[in-house]
């Protein structure tokens, strides 16, 4: 697990830029902020190439698009893999809003991306495969977690992070998992949206996607569980706001020592 | 008074679709998230019908919408009538911007409200009668407020929360008053929107919205209080964070102890 | 240093108006709430006029607008100006990116502002310096900062706020400069915004918006600078929330205690 990554964030600070869910944008900026990247948000078409050009990497939220920005992220999405930026989709909700779902498909038509992050409701949809998600949370299917990842990957010719309890990174060959993390990620609305950004960050900083998106759910995983142990019971606003305490001064030696993969 | 509702809350985690205010909208999908539902959030016309029938109750935030938005509203308000979706309405700043009360006329032609919450410059707009508002402030007026508050629910033909030291709730007939609540709320931006947003996850676990919005008030009022017990000071960020920890955590029980109804 | 405006803000609660930032709004909105004046937002220019109008103040931030909000923005800095309302702009990025630098100019030749507050990357593009900007952040140039600071604010006829470790104060004559603050600042994204909205709430209590803009950076570099002090440590998420603490809490006396200027 390369969680030198972490420090080469640090480091370079790479531009990380943001088509953005406006209910969790705030956070997400400050999460990139306090992991050592630098977040830029935009809505607005005729500033995308200077963006992207400017960025390290490229993170596409599908979390609360109206129609006339579907036209941006198709242009933002384009001009990634033109200018060779890693590109990072999070199809939020795909699972349960056929609209978001046929929106997500044509997207991923229109360019490609390198990851896929979302949890096991939304990368089902997205590999086509049958399940039940319950609005914006993963909701409960009988498949097997690692199958549907895969499928998805092979499908979308990607890495895929699937996320929940454990974590599975697959690149549709290789398969690693995350044991780590706690509950109350769950009890913070955003929480997938900041990962899927993190993960812009680590791929910013390697060429290898499938070790950056491994490496970025290892950091985040036990970063939020390091704080939960602390935390000592069920504080969903302490939680959140430690959490980017944490973010900016976890070591690679703490997430080395915590790390449980399989 | 029906406190169990909040359990009710916790067990069934109903969807509580919101149109939104981009100002507050982080808080308020954490506040509805904290107490036990889950948060959906969109701006796209086209994924209307499904998100409202996906969802247990629709809360409509004027908070900050633009004119192509309020065909958006109209629509979404109307499938909530269509669907037998509760319905709760947020008329923000109508006692002080004109163009925001004549929006929020028309929209309250287009479809039925189940409950109407705001503060007294804002209720007191919608019922006709003068008040001196002040921006989002509730401001100062002469009148009594449970006159006001019945004179809005007759008028409106819906259960009406009109927010303040004391809440008034009413269906035009019947009046309740929660008696607590602490001065922090309105230290902390947002807190009307997080309560307008929780009074729908109580309107999703039952048919009686004059009970459903007492309890809510209950509920949200005695949180708030306690949270500002414990923090023993006036501290606007700490009490916005421990606020999202105690939602999560407060019991039926702790809620009964405190309460100060009339 | 008329560090008593800050008790003004308290006693007369400005109503400032502002053209936010999506990615920061709800943060500036309760950083304006909890220095003790009234935040109100908009994105519709049908009610530009009646917002105008009963405002104190007006802050536009350019940090996330799109093309058709750019005649919002021109309008209500027309508003601002025929009202007579003190109008302060954050030109967000213009350093690093072109199409923010154009659209920014296009508004300052509309309509005249008062304050201009930015980092060392956007005044320097104010001012038609060369300097190396990054994204979001100020970058690095040779010039030095106060020859930037007066140049920009001789071309464009305003005072101009240019923020740093020292942030400079200049109406292109008088100088000032306030060397209080801390590194934390840089570690939460939009406390520059909150800045700039702050700004407008002096403004608001005071003609002389030299002083005004002297004064909100004494007000805002000392609070943060005694958060950090009590910290002992470089912790970002507790650090934004203890600051919203500490807005509504800081005394005149403290501030001139700790003040530093030059």
């Amino acid at each position: 697990m390369q969680i030198e990554l972490l420090d080469q964030i640090r480091t370079q600070n790479p531009i990380v830029f943001n088509i953005s869910n406006f209910v969790t944008v705030q956070d997400v900026a400050n999460g990139i902020n306090s992991i050592g990247a630098s977040p830029i948000m935009s809505e607005e078409i005729d500033e995308s190439e200077e963006m992207v050009a400017i960025s390290s990497a490229v993170a596409l939220n599908l979390g609360a698009f109206t129609t006339p920005q579907v036209a941006h992220i198709k242009r933002v999405g384009q001009l990634a893999n033109q200018y060779k930026k890693p590109l990072i989709i999070d199809p939020v909700a795909v699972g349960a809003i056929k609209f978001r779902l046929d929106v997500a498909e044509q997207l991923l038509s229109d360019f490609q991306v390198d990851v896929i992050r979302g949890n096991a409701g939304e990368i089902a949809a997205l590999a086509g495969i049958d399940w039940q998600a319950k609005g914006i949370d993963a909701g409960q299917g009988s498949g097997d977690l690692e199958t549907i990842a895969k499928a998805c990957a092979i499908k979308r010719n990607c890495v895929v992070i699937l996320s929940g309890p454990t974590d599975v990174i697959t690149d549709g060959t290789k398969v690693a998992k995350v044991k780590n993390g706690t509950p109350l990620f769950q009890l913070h609305v955003g929480s997938g949206d900041m990962l899927t950004s993190i993960v812009g960050a680590f791929a910013a900083v390697s060429d290898n996607y499938f070790e950056a998106a491994k490496a970025a759910c290892a950091v985040f995983a036990v970063t939020g569980q390091l704080v939960a142990e602390e935390l000592g019971g069920e504080l969903p606003g302490t939680f959140s706001m430690k959490l980017m305490d944490k973010l900016h001064l976890v070591t690679r030696a703490q997430i080395e020592e915590k790390l449980r993969e399989a």
